[in-house]
């Protein structure tokens, strides 16, 4: 993918040196970092509110493939992937860690690219990069992130907090960022037969999109705080619909009915599936990696959400006995299976 | 290294149910822990303290070779060299998150073995393991820890507060590990020629523990703070004394003196040095992973210090100009150079 003509090798420049040429144009904007980059740890000051702290690690082959993941999408990807958990408890980002290990011929230009992804990322969103480790790795491209950020006592969302008869939302659509990887893996496989086809992707930017460059909601967490809605019960879309609400009735000790026609696809997803020969609504419970927030409010907020247009109502909480379901679009009940994204049985 | 058989595949559990399995004995004992596993993040209150955080990756084929490193060990020393860095904060660790990158091949057996040492070293140092990631790796084996402490703002030591004429002290050791690492790496290249040879490390015990199963500090933070001395600058010594104490002279914008037949050496240290032709104090040096503690102090405090068995004084501070210099046993002054270990040329 680099062609490595004129590119400086960042072995020349050593670890200290390239955690030097990386981090020397970080700004920090968080009143709570002390002292960021620089010594054996990140020093933090949080006042008072509770510190939030996830973690996640991307592996090359396993969540990215670098035949058409450009790496600034995927330095802004790994960034955003690790925000979004931070949002689901409905709290603030403020800092992150990035720990990569790169082979040592990749070329440092091809190391920049990654981190002007991260800082567009870091940017954007407002928290500061602290920390993190760079070395040296015999196995492809691996990002290791960790994020960090705080909530006052009273507005922190966990997953165990769902009651009956709570109504369950979910943000923006879903099957999107599935479709976009399927479109990604036939232009890469078309490519691979023929190196001179041009990847066809015309009209799917939306899709590519969300595969490639996921946003985080925060824009979500700061309307529902607007709207003064506190959801009970909240996690984010990264392994699929149906995985996540299993997640919040399981540790909420309840059951669910979600709705097939109110599960929210946007037609580009609809469309590309079908030419996938997919169902759509099984790309939205089990595709993954849409990066939404799927959360449960009191049937009290109604009149709050119901016209909010990056809300969509897609069911409600049960008593535990009656299960997970899903009511199909013609009226049966399914039971909800999480086959959302197996780590361990990576898909392609 | 793995006998695969009667052994449980991972890929069987899924990645919810090896986080479960590998999470269902955590025990919490921190009181800033107000959520650990099983939600987006870690929920963490730290009543007005700073906090600290640090993150360091592990990679197999870089950092540790499976051939001669126990699992468990494995597991115990990824922690320790993380708790490490808060530590060289003046600082108490309290959480740590992990993430881990396995090949779905991997038995159940093995990474239990992983997470045996990852949870002694977590109740030894009394930390909580409070999230993580899991997941599958098609390179080998990937390791990666954050943790997290905290401190009183009058208690935090940076790298950057050395004064002139403060005296620089360490605790334990030096050279140790690296020693231990020329040990183990030859006694693999034995057993590679002829399995039949069963590896001779009899009466190097400390020298190979020094290696596999290091421990982090954190009796000296206890000791210093009994005593009432708070360091003006501290760093732990993961690259080698030379490119730790360049780092405090860096950051303090002074430079040092170090005398050579001051720098603390264990007799098994030396002699095996001298087994492999190499020169012990260039071991000490350069060769890393002693997780050793490298800090300045007052002189005022030299008589609180001097008769604590387990801190050396090695040298002392001097103004920027004088350059970071070895006092040779012979009375030479060398400029000290940063030799250490650089995760981009590994050694092996």
């Amino acid at each position: 993918m680099f062609d490595n003509k004129e590119k400086t090798n960042i072995e020349s420049l050593g670890e200290f040196g390239l955690i030097d040429y990386l981090t020397k144009n970080i700004k920090i904007s968080q009143k709570s970092t002390v002292k960021g980059v620089g010594d054996d740890a990140a020093v933090l000051d949080f006042d008072g509110k509770k510190t939030l702290v996830s973690t996640d690690m991307l592996l090359e082959g396993i969540h990215f493939d670098l035949a058409y993941t450009p790496l600034k999408h995927l330095g802004y990807k790994a960034i955003q992937v690790n925000l979004s958990d931070i949002y689901a408890m409905n709290g603030i980002a403020s800092q992150v860690t990035v720990s990569i290990g790169i082979s040592s011929k990749f070329p440092l230009e091809a190391v920049e690219e990654l981190y002007e992804g991260i800082y567009l990322a870091c940017e954007k969103y407002n928290v500061d990069l602290v920390g993190g480790d760079t070395s040296s790795s015999k196995q492809g491209l691996v990002i290791s992130v960790t994020s960090i950020g705080y909530a006052d006592e009273k507005d922190v969302v966990y997953r165990s907090g769902a009651e009956e008869g709570d109504l369950i939302c979910v943000s923006g659509d879903l099957g999107g960022a599935y479709t976009g990887l399927q479109l990604l893996e036939r232009e890469k496989l078309v490519y691979l037969e023929n190196p001179n086809i041009q990847p066809d992707l015309e009209g799917k930017d939306y899709i590519v999109e969300r595969q490639l460059k996921p946003e985080a909601r925060r824009d979500i967490i700061e309307l529902l705080k607007s709207i003064e809605v506190k959801p009970t019960a909240m996690i984010d879309v990264s392994d699929g619909l149906a995985s996540e609400i299993l997640h919040i009735c399981k540790q909420s000790n309840k059951g669910c009915n979600l709705y097939e026609d109110k599960i929210p696809l946007d037609p580009m997803t609809y469309e590309t599936a079908r030419e996938f020969n997919l169902d759509p609504t099984v790309c939205a419970l089990s595709g993954g990696e849409d990066y939404e927030l799927l959360f449960t409010v009191k049937q009290a907020d109604y009149d709050k959400i119901k016209f909010k247009m990056d809300i969509t109502i897609i069911g409600y909480i049960t008593e535990p006995s009656a299960g997970c379901n899903l009511i199909t679009k013609s009226g049966n009940l399914h039971p909800l299976k999480a086959q959302g994204w197996n780590a361990f049985k990576p898909a392609s």
